[in-house]
């Protein structure tokens, strides 16, 4: 069988957002509800959606006082509602695979359940680097802001510890100009480059030094998150930027300096080897209550149609010939898999295709994808996969759902004639951990 | 076997275009043609597509001299068109175990069906009353305009007969400001209520005394039909209210009036319990020619994208955080099912994604659906099943091919892993008729 | 098997992209290179898409100097790149039964695969006329600019040969008021023509004349590219054309007037009966560079959403109730064929649905388009197949892939219970050559 040939491989996750700490500090996950429940969004936005309220749930600054045995003990007793969901997917593999418990969720066992997990949790095999070990991960990726310290990143390499946690270098917080803190990180940005940020040219000094710093941190990518793609080669970016800076810059100035400044980070990456990783058309915090009393990240993100094709002409006819620039689409717009995505891959020497994203990391998804992209992009194109999470328990799960769904899709090419056993396997290998050390330049 | 376990459950239809006289009257369908081609937009825009003449096939106005023995040997002599269709299935269905009739469709066939299905509709057992009880209906709901009498639902009820009719509340007639006959609405509606409609006040309490003379019919829901999807809440709607009245509104009043009158009817939907049904993307009535000389709802009605997430955002952020508010969601965009319907109906305790619809009701159609909301919306965000139909005769049929389409995915499900045998077997009861009835709160 | 029934029949080739010379001449195929690698846009494009850069392998003017047996050693030491891909099959296709080699291509067997075909095509066997009829081409049809004297053709028909070669008619140069060469191309017309293209009537007059000539050369249709779809009928056109024809107009003025010249052409379809193809949804040329040093068509046509409904309102509306008229619809933006293209083509009696185009002329792609739009337009509104290939060798392979398709399908449907085995038996050979005789005016 072909999943029983690569199973075992390493985890190679070059995307995701664990936080470093967990391994800096290598203390005990605290317990049930805090490992399953409150940071996986996945879970937490199926049950407000049936009604229940992200306060039990233990969810945000509302939700600290929560109890983490009744938060637990909600999430037990609608086990039912994530029938059909890969969370349910990932939650059993976890439970069986990681804690090895073999009850099923339910009001009836949640309190036992609780119990058998935080006994686990107290065990030290169960901290974050013995299970990182435990995990097989070959290298995990962070994503960081451009102005984070990685504190913790230094911590992990000065503590000896051989595992390989690297940052990636996450710069929105300093491109976009709508955003409302954004003068506030510019002057941040100032002080820890020691750049002169009055002129255009001295803030791309300062971004030139925090990559630097990235990439002496062990970082091999940049991140972009967009909601609408639209990108544009200013002439004079400096006017848009000093208005920008001073906080009198229009909406529309703010766009257009961003879609400026993605074409500046791909130049940026050509120079300093980074690959440049843009996820595209997610509505963020979509949902204004829960935003202001829970935050952000809390479930509410809802993707939108994008056009690839004319978002991303000026930055490809910039940059796009060049062979040894890497850039990485992932797109929540299917839609867009066969229409533009696979065409573009299948053109552009830059470019590859990220695996499915967020809502589309399923089973079906999986299927869907490939269905949908091979045919143009060929395998080569891909970018293999990332588990993209901060749910960390959840990780070799997601790799065992994506490998399975390679499996599956390799094995329906084999019965359709389009190769045999000997091809298959290899692409097994390179979808399961080859594409994704090569499209983040991973060596291992 | 699943889908012999939900079979023979009972027939919820909440949602379809029934004549209401039907059952109030309980005469005897007229004939073959009445029943099965003249009603039936699906069929006889299949014809036209291939060169048949509306007015040969007895439809609209045009089409009232033709005689049904004819219109329906055209439609027998043409029944490979069908071949691939929905409406073949529902069609066969119909001959076979409604009528009873073994002969295939042809034209060496059509003279003798012909006179079989009329004798049969001569029986009192074929009149509607008691094909609604043969059909094992449990309720069947009507779309009604908001100006409606509703005479037939009160003869319903005062006949004594115990078949549950209810209307549902249909106002797109006194909120559409660009409807021609929207200011003769306006009139009637001051009319039938006494309410002062000179105010957008009065205006609100006129629609309220509507809503609450539908709930005391029995109506559950409302239905609410649109192109363009643009909601928005208008700080002084009554000064838009007093130029659609006087028929000095733009094109744009009266697009930003309706998607701010959407929030108004979700806003009195909390108040009175009514299920909000949103209908999105259908362009209507797209042929002049047709639309002068037939009628409307001759079958070129075209569906166009849509964007759920931009355009439900203003009411979703007025009233979407509401967990006893039901709005569900309908399209004909089945990209949207994956980017948007399932993500939204995964976070927002007031939405629901209703079955697929139209031309996406189908043994494929469903196939898809399932696919692409399930791994996201969970199946308890779902709305269960609508025929959505007209043609009376072909509402078994209808349910049939969906729980066939049910039975199908949840056998697929086991296989690929998701679930277990019990899990499949309440979800079928679910999906077949339980979410139904909670999506629409009818109580048995 | 049904596949067995219809592998055999005639190559009906109502559209594509084969040079007319080569029949002609009827001289030898130069090379494997020039046969397999310069003229498939599929073939260089993922090869680029890997950093392989063009002029290695001989596309365009820069590549005119690079060895052939090079550029095929390049091609075949990448094979891999091609796993999963329809080129695959097709080429492997081409090697077992039109060249019957049974070396697996590879850098190592490269040379000697070279010299394989190399001894092959300079076999008389392996003439274009010999291969054709070998092939059992009932009719090819060509694409060719409006301006085009047809010399080729003319020299065909007078040769005696019995092969059947017919010309397009392409008027996309003298109606695209954006295309540089526009006012060039109008005079062109007015000196082949003789009208006077001083006025808007003079220039209509001059299109009939070339349809006229087209007819008489064979053509029984003709193609149009756009890339955005937008039709509108002009109720003074002459205003525009005035302003496009010396230079003046806008790219608005260009975008409505050719929206304007589609109504214009499907009413001249109207008279002379030419099928009238439309294409819509590609961004050619995208990558500006390539476009500078290759030319045309060289990989970078990228291909973006399409919104059927609305842009082709204007022209159904004036002409589309014409069961005489045939207008075809290819798009590349999958997400229509459910949404858009299955219910207008199951209205419209002059609408029927092309083949899956391009980038999803493919074994899924194939799937995808009979899921999506048989159910709601069935059989009969399609048109059945084309290659629209400029790869001559790769036809046979690209039929056989689509019978493959088609039988699958069909199989699917029979165990569906869609049909029985008869009605299958039927559809399979209408989709392999009746669909697209009809749809086209090709009587055999």
């Amino acid at each position: 069988m072909l999943y029983q040939g690569i199973r075992d491989l390493p985890i190679v996750s070059p995307h995701g957002h664990c936080d470093p700490a967990w391994f800096a500090r290598n203390t005990a996950f605290s317990n049930p509800a805090d490992l399953l429940v409150k940071p996986d969004h996945y879970v937490f936005r199926m049950l407000y959606s049936q009604g229940i309220p992200l306060e039990d749930l233990g969810v945000g600054v509302a939700g600290q006082e929560a109890d983490p045995r009744k938060v637990f003990h909600i999430f037990a007793a609608h086990w039912h509602l994530f029938l059909g969901t890969p969370s349910r997917v990932w939650i059993e593999y976890v439970m069986r695979e990681t804690m090895g418990i073999k009850a099923e969720l339910s009001a009836e066992t949640a309190d036992a359940v609780y119990d058998q997990i935080s006994e686990r949790l107290a065990q030290d095999t169960y901290r974050p680097r013995a299970l990182f070990e435990r995990f097989n991960i070959e290298v995990l990726a962070t994503t960081d802001a451009a102005l984070d310290d990685l504190a913790y990143h230094v911590q992990i390499n000065e503590s000896g510890w051989q595992g390989r946690v690297i940052p990636t270098f996450r710069p929105d917080g300093v491109l976009d100009g709508s955003d409302p803190v954004f003068a506030t990180n510019l002057a941040e940005l100032e002080t820890q480059t020691g750049c002169d940020l009055g002129s255009y040219d001295g803030y791309l000094m300062a971004l030139r030094a925090r990559r630097v710093f990235f990439v002496e941190m062990g970082a091999t990518a940049t991140d972009h998150g967009v909601k609408v793609l639209q990108t544009e080669w200013l002439s004079d970016p400096n006017i848009i930027y000093q208005r920008l800076k001073t906080g009198t810059g229009t909406v529309q100035d703010a766009q257009r300096f961003y879609g400026h400044m993605l074409i500046e980070m791909a130049q940026m990456s050509i120079e300093d080897g980074l690959t440049m990783q843009i996820h595209a058309g997610a509505c963020r915090n979509t949902n204004a209550v829960v935003m202001n009393r829970f935050g952000r990240d809390m479930g509410a993100d809802i993707p939108i149609a994008v056009d690839w094709a004319r978002g991303m002409d000026a930055l490809l006819n910039r940059v796009g010939n060049n062979a040894d620039l890497r850039i990485l689409l992932f797109t929540l717009d299917e839609s867009t898999y066969a229409r533009e995505l696979a065409p573009m891959a299948g053109h552009w020497p830059c470019l590859r295709i990220g695996p499915p994203w967020w809502f589309h990391d399923s089973p079906a998804g999986i299927e869907r994808y490939f269905n949908q992209v091979v045919e143009t992009a060929g395998y080569y194109n891909l970018a293999g996969f990332n588990d993209d999470t901060r749910a960390f328990m959840s990780i070799p799960a997601r790799h065992d759902v994506w490998r399975r769904g390679v499996a599956l899709h390799l094995a329906g090419q084999i019965d359709k004639g389009y190769f045999g056993r000997s091809d298959a396997e290899h692409l097994a290998q390179l979808l399961a951990v080859e594409l994704a050390r090569d499209a983040y330049g991973l060596i291992p």
